[in-house]
């Protein structure tokens, strides 16, 4: 794959997969592979957990931003890169950018968490505040780029963003194999497909046996939907659920190309079961994982997924909250 | 160290610590070292946690008693164990009591939390609750020693446990070697002095040049009064702190041993400190930690280390706690 400013639009290739490795290699957290010996007790099945939310600025986010960055030919990387995001792909792609010291703009909404701005800033990157009603993100990251010569990181839908988001999968089998298990299935939050996409790339290399599942908010189902008619659908409404990482307007074009045919089954997991995955992340496996990185948890506790008696590994991929959420999800229980 | 059911009092020579890594190998979790950004940019070095909330059981204790039961004689073993705690200890006894298919008989007070006896009891262990006003936990359990033939397992001054709690030390100055790294302070909390102990030798033997420093609770100093006045100190009260997982009346014989001569410095750490650095772990490093398993979080935090420009890592020794302590912490940020 040239590392060329403007992405090509094909999927990564092995060799893409395997550059993103060795791109991130010191760079992004080999998180740990944890065992959850309550869960697998209730399962009858060894359970795992891939703990995202223990990864720089506190999500998967960063691998992929990092992998995109780390790629630019250095000539356009010196110019900078811009990216739109309100949440976890900001602070990715401000902590990527601080990393190789270059300049990095995110265009967030002025009514995003004050928090969440304060936590790109804090990753030395330059916030452009716009107004969702009357103004156009896009045409502000269009200027920005024009003027300033950066690239684009794209959320989810780049080869380089999920050849990054593949070395999760990459690690999983790895470290599963590193015990002497078999992987049978994989669980992930799914929103846009970035993580999905690298995931299900990185069981097809190495361990095609590997189910691949997501889970989405209920009422944001549009990878179900997707899915069951063959074409991709869209959610009409991108508010009004706790899971806000994963309210995406659809998969993309690389990321639909990929999950099509690769994933076993998609779940619908309501704001309430999420909250409860949270809580029992906070109290039981003492990670904190926000709503929408906690989805995959949900559909795993609700028994979403088939039986089965090879190992299952959850991916919970972020864990940025507010102080407030986590203290809602704790006075459910 | 001969196999037998009464315990040396001697310290664990650098062979039986060699053989703690062997058998807990497979047992325990090997907690990753994590590197902690936000920290290191303020302190100006590097900064690591090592996690052992993400321990079995929620806490490092499982280490410490999973050696202890791995190396009783197995006629011994087959007899079971026997442990007083109301806290992590139980659970950590329990876990591995139950991992080698063994009874575990818990005496707990009457009074403790009831998640902590549900806790306990989830590990399959017999739960013997007693009354502290009007009865003794010594003479329960030496009962149940007499009639059942089980062996005690100590909380902290035993050869067998601070063996089992050195492999988090070992695998502390691995981690720090493997990145090219030096490691230059190691800081604990600090109750009975087993997890310090443990760590105290695994330094002597690994990283001779590396310092350790304990946490404990202001109010409840005994190990610092302890190296101050150059003999054990004990504390007079032993509830009234959020702490409560470094409530020890003192320190033992063998981790006085270990320790009068082994710690660079000792740190008291106020509650409003101890939780607003449960507060920091939950949002910022997105683990839960115990206030008590959070004490030389919060040393670091407030400045008490001297500078330095090695590796600083910071023991997380726990995340046991109810949802409303969690819920308190979260509350003053």
């Amino acid at each position: 794959m040239a590392e060329t400013q403007h992405m090509s639009q094909r999927l990564p290739s092995p060799a893409d997969l395997r550059a993103a490795r060795r791109r991130i290699a010191g760079r992004a957290v080999p998180t740990p592979l944890l065992p959850a010996p309550g869960l697998s007790a209730v399962l009858d099945r060894p359970v795992f957990l891939k703990p995202e939310c223990l990864q720089r600025t506190g999500s998967f986010k960063f691998r992929g931003a990092c992998n995109r960055i780390a790629a630019l030919e250095p000539a356009f990387r010196a110019k900078g890169v811009v990216a739109f995001s309100s949440g976890n792909h900001a602070q990715g792609v401000a902590a990527a950018a601080q990393m190789f010291g270059i300049a990095a703009t995110i265009v967030m909404p002025s009514d995003a968490p004050r928090a969440k701005i304060e936590g790109t800033r804090s990753y030395g990157a330059r916030v452009v505040l716009y107004d969702r009603a009357t103004e156009s993100r896009e045409a502000i990251g269009a200027r920005i780029a024009e003027e300033t010569g950066a690239t684009l990181v794209p959320p989810f839908d780049d080869p380089f963003v999920i050849a990054g988001q593949s070395t999760i999968g990459f690690e999983i089998v790895e470290a599963v194999a590193a015990i002497g298990l078999r992987l049978d299935a994989l669980v992930t939050p799914l929103g846009g497909g970035g993580l999905a996409s690298g995931l299900a790339l990185a069981l097809e290399q190495a361990a095609p046996d590997g189910k691949l599942y997501g889970a989405e908010p209920a009422g944001f189902d549009d990878a179900a939907r997707s899915l069951a008619t063959g074409a991709v659908q869209r959610n009409t409404v991108l508010t009004g659920s706790v899971q806000d990482s994963l309210l995406s307007p659809s998969l993309g074009v690389l990321t639909w190309a990929v999950l099509k045919s690769r994933l076993a089954d998609v779940f619908a997991v309501t704001d309430a079961e999420a909250l409860s995955a949270s809580a029992y992340a906070a109290l039981t496996l003492k990670l904190t994982v926000e709503p929408g990185g906690a989805a995959a948890l949900a559909a795993v506790r609700k028994g979403a997924l088939p039986e089965g008696d090879g190992a299952l590994v959850i991916v919970l991929s972020g864990g940025n909250m507010d102080a407030e959420i986590l203290a809602q999800a704790l006075s459910g229980e």
